[in-house]
């Protein structure tokens, strides 16, 4: 999937997950990659790790690091990394108003400066991050302006010769149009995962899973992943 | 040092060396101390984790946190973290107008991130930092405008019902002016530890320890820690 024409190197964040998967196909197109995945303490971490390594080998990744950040889930307050709190429906949590509770806090500030810390010893031009605004509306670090003000700290704040670009690809997005354009570049939509479960099939039926077949079937695509309800319907 | 009249939790970077320390005495005046110590694979780390231990026993913290974000050293890039580079001569260093080896990637973003995700979790309504502009005229991210743009990035990055705020209460102070602000303020200087090297005495003539002796001296104040050099002269 390298060729000759691109333009130096991309860090791009890849969780595993069906943005992060589009997000680094993008970066693919121009870039070198140098494909970086952060273990954060969440409950997913082994099944995303898996699929992590399955679209670094899918893209034959020059660099590929995997970076362990567990402070993130020992500093707690997030459903997606404490035992005790379950990971409640999106939407329901969406309903009052309120940031939900599986919102990380400042989990892509953290993520970001340790791409631009690695971008900056591999001399790499941009950090390409999946974040998906109108996906995620409660998400704070997930909208334009957060990431306007985070490219004016990397300007700020690494040597004057290195030059280093965060690029969101998806921001503005629809779930349907990620779906699209992944089967557009060839992304490797069947290594992905998206289930807030951690079991080796995907449920099919958490609020991550319901949004993903909900987007492909807009989309009019069938989802490559496999899904525990229906191959019990087999 | 905990009084009633404290408005809220802050969280303080101590490293264990001079200006964090000094740092923390100043968030000490207002706040209820958290206290966050970073290792991030530095040569040092042993000898620094015991002055943060100490500092934080002294001011008797109500929250200490010791986070391994050992991937700042695995990442590189630093004469700080890598065994085969040498620690250069600071004003050396500078002598060409680069930015010295002993810089680290983006590190002042990767422990404000840490920091402002901690201070979330707990509440805390700042994020002191031990930077000093004056001291490392090469570090860009010890600079003003760095730090006014990271707190633009947290503003926007957090909950809306969440308000931190960056403090640098050093950034523009000389090194006497540090000293003389711990003997003020009653910090426990004899706990810090500011030497390159990692033996249980400092050294007394590496580059740290040379502009830490100079600014006691000018200062007029003795310097609280043992040097081997002196140690061996007596």
């Amino acid at each position: 999937m390298q060729n000759d024409k691109k333009i130096g190197k991309a860090v791009a964040l890849v969780s595993g997950g069906l943005d992060s998967c589009v997000t680094a196909a993008v970066a693919a197109r121009d870039h070198h990659l140098a494909l970086l995945h952060v273990d954060y303490g969440q409950k997913t971490e082994a099944r995303e790790r898996k699929s992590f390594n399955n679209i670094a080998q899918f893209y034959g990744a020059g660099e590929k690091r995997i970076v362990n950040a567990r402070f993130i889930g020992d500093i707690g307050g997030s459903s997606l990394t404490e035992p005790d709190k379950n990971i409640p429906a999106l939407r329901e949590a969406l309903k009052d108003g309120k940031i939900p509770s599986t919102y990380v806090p400042f989990r892509n500030a953290v993520f970001l400066s340790i791409a631009v810390a690695w971008a900056e010893v591999l001399e790499a031009t941009s950090v390409y991050i999946g974040a998906v605004q109108s996906d995620r509306p409660g998400y704070p670090d997930c909208r334009e302006e957060f990431l306007a003000a985070f490219n004016r700290v990397v300007r700020l704040g690494i040597r004057p010769e290195s030059h280093i670009q965060i690029v969101a690809p998806l921001l503005h997005s629809s779930k349907k149009d990620i779906v699209l354009k992944g089967v557009e570049l060839g992304a490797p939509l069947h290594q992905t995962w998206s289930c807030y479960g951690e079991q080796e099939i995907a449920c099919g039926c958490c609020e991550s899973c319901a949004l993903r077949r909900q987007a492909f079937a807009e989309a009019g695509i069938q989802d490559p992943v496999p899904y525990a309800d229906l191959e019990a319907g087999r």
